[in-house]
């Protein structure tokens, strides 16, 4: 009889499927709930109990937990787990972690075409425009409302998300390109490296930032990245806000030198009411949920379900991270 | 030597590029230029002399030429010259006449994409809720957001915009069913007709209407169509204002039997300022501008000179109407 400590949020229609689901296995959970599938709850003594842990369990009460052999996430990023010291203590404990990204990955590959459809075909100011019946201005957005087919797209970074977008982003004809640190071969796109960035990134239209936070991500984005960029060209983010450097994407915009930025995430969340970003020319921020879908919670408890099956059985589980 | 009406207002580059592309045939210019793409002119005394008429002539003018040989449309649409009268004489002329659908097509289709995304992922609300940070409302975002994968979307008509549609939807998975009066077996989703519409309506999460302009599609969508689709659907009109009963949309809309609409054509165009649709809830209105595209009119005339080439050799012409 296998311990499953859970920290989720959800509800009971949720939580029973969850507990069918592993029987005769048990779920114990913790006195206090998180609120969100993305924050953290603190330690908990029943963890000290539990061979496997599913949520968004305190990192050093992992550490804590004798007993634990798998940490599944409920989510995809991991910054916390993300440490030297983590991985090196989850090593010796033979602490297999693994997270939930492929149940975000669908939902935020949808979120960057529907920013890269949205300013191509000009929503925000088209839905204010036509109510007013200027005709001159009608005229404009006409004019300026562009396809995507035949322009250029970079992506940073080419995981889960990637995969996703490459296949949604196929039937339009788009020259796709990607950075990716090592190659496999199999990403259908065109793959580049670092050394080449600068240059790269002067040729696309379209530059979508996937990459998760690290201390090696850090501000990647910075000003010589925006410099590099094409006049007119666009900026997405449906990674992580630290990526970025924020100042230098409010200080491109506002010179014209990109057209605008969509972004899904920023450091922080929310964004102080007097951030520059905030103010820029043609900036267009949704709080962070890219991720989100119908049954966001009832995926997430499938995907563990599925990964449980695999634990039992000795084969090797979905999105391993560690 | 032919001569080409064209009424055309274009940039002098596009000109340009017709000119040479016509050479050593003539091209021939009416006093007077339309302001767009789609409003007609007035008769022109040049047309009596041209072999060829390319823009938005008028429809009477256009039957006293007796030397005209061939209309080609710079519109889709071409509700004006769609009557008994002018298929009549247009037979008895035995003049052809090409419209400009496939211009339009993949920008209608992306933008009919660009509605559906961003109504999935909640980008009008998201984008006002980004700047405030109330994270109780953010997560109710979160939650509402929902993928296209899995949904069922319903295409009212079947031509040259719904097979750009289909093709753009392909890898998102969705149940792809069609309104089409005769099937002719390749369009790549199910066809239904007339008599099983009200049933199909009930099962759409998605209902996409491209019917265009004519007698028989008149309101077509009325409110007994509403009031078959499914509690929570979402209607779309990237078509023509006049094939939906627009009083019966707003009444279904308030009711909250549809959760939301996205509209890209009204009738009028633009609505007067206190039309029930435009104080609906939910309602997203464009201004008509689906078609709109990057260098648009050299587009059209890239199209037009493809098709003159073609009535030299006399092979058949693209977008043959009549």
């Amino acid at each position: 009889m296998l311990k499953i400590f859970c920290d989720l949020t959800a509800e009971q229609e949720t939580l029973t499927l969850l507990k069918q689901g592993v029987a005769p296995h048990e779920i114990i959970f913790p006195a206090k709930r998180a609120a969100s599938v993305l924050s953290k709850s603190g330690p908990d003594p029943a963890l000290a109990d539990a061979d496997i842990a599913f949520g968004q369990p305190d990192a050093a009460a992992i550490l804590q937990a004798s007993k634990l052999r798998w940490l599944h996430l409920s989510s995809a990023g991991y910054t916390r787990f993300d440490t030297p010291e983590f991985r090196k203590a989850a090593a010796e404990q033979k602490l297999i972690v693994t997270n939930s990204s492929v149940v975000y990955a669908e939902p935020c590959a949808e979120h960057v075409l529907a920013f890269m459809l949205a300013q191509a075909r000009k929503l925000p100011d088209a839905i204010k425009a036509a109510a007013v019946g200027d005709f001159s201005s009608w005229l404009q957005l006409r004019t300026n409302s562009r396809l995507l087919r035949g322009e250029t797209v970079l992506l940073l970074g080419f995981g889960s998300i990637a995969r996703h977008l490459v296949a949604l982003l196929r039937p339009f004809g788009m020259e796709m390109t990607a950075l990716r640190r090592n190659s496999t071969g199999d990403e259908g796109v065109r793959i580049i490296s670092k050394d080449v960035l600068l240059e790269e990134l002067g040729k696309a239209d379209h530059v979508v930032n996937i990459l998760p936070a690290s201390p090696a991500s850090d501000r990647f984005v910075s000003s010589t990245q925006f410099a590099a960029m094409k006049k007119g060209a666009i900026f997405y983010n449906i990674g992580r806000g630290a990526t970025v450097d924020q100042d230098a994407l409010a200080a491109v915009l506002n010179s014209g030198h990109l057209a605008a930025a969509w972004l899904d995430v920023t450091e922080p969340e929310p964004l102080p009411p007097d951030h520059p970003l905030l103010a820029a020319r043609n900036i267009f921020i949704t709080p962070h949920l890219g991720g989100g879908r119908q049954n966001e919670l009832e995926t997430l408890v499938r995907h563990f379900l599925e990964n449980f099956r695999r634990f039992l059985q000795g084969t090797p589980l979905h999105d391993r991270i560690m």
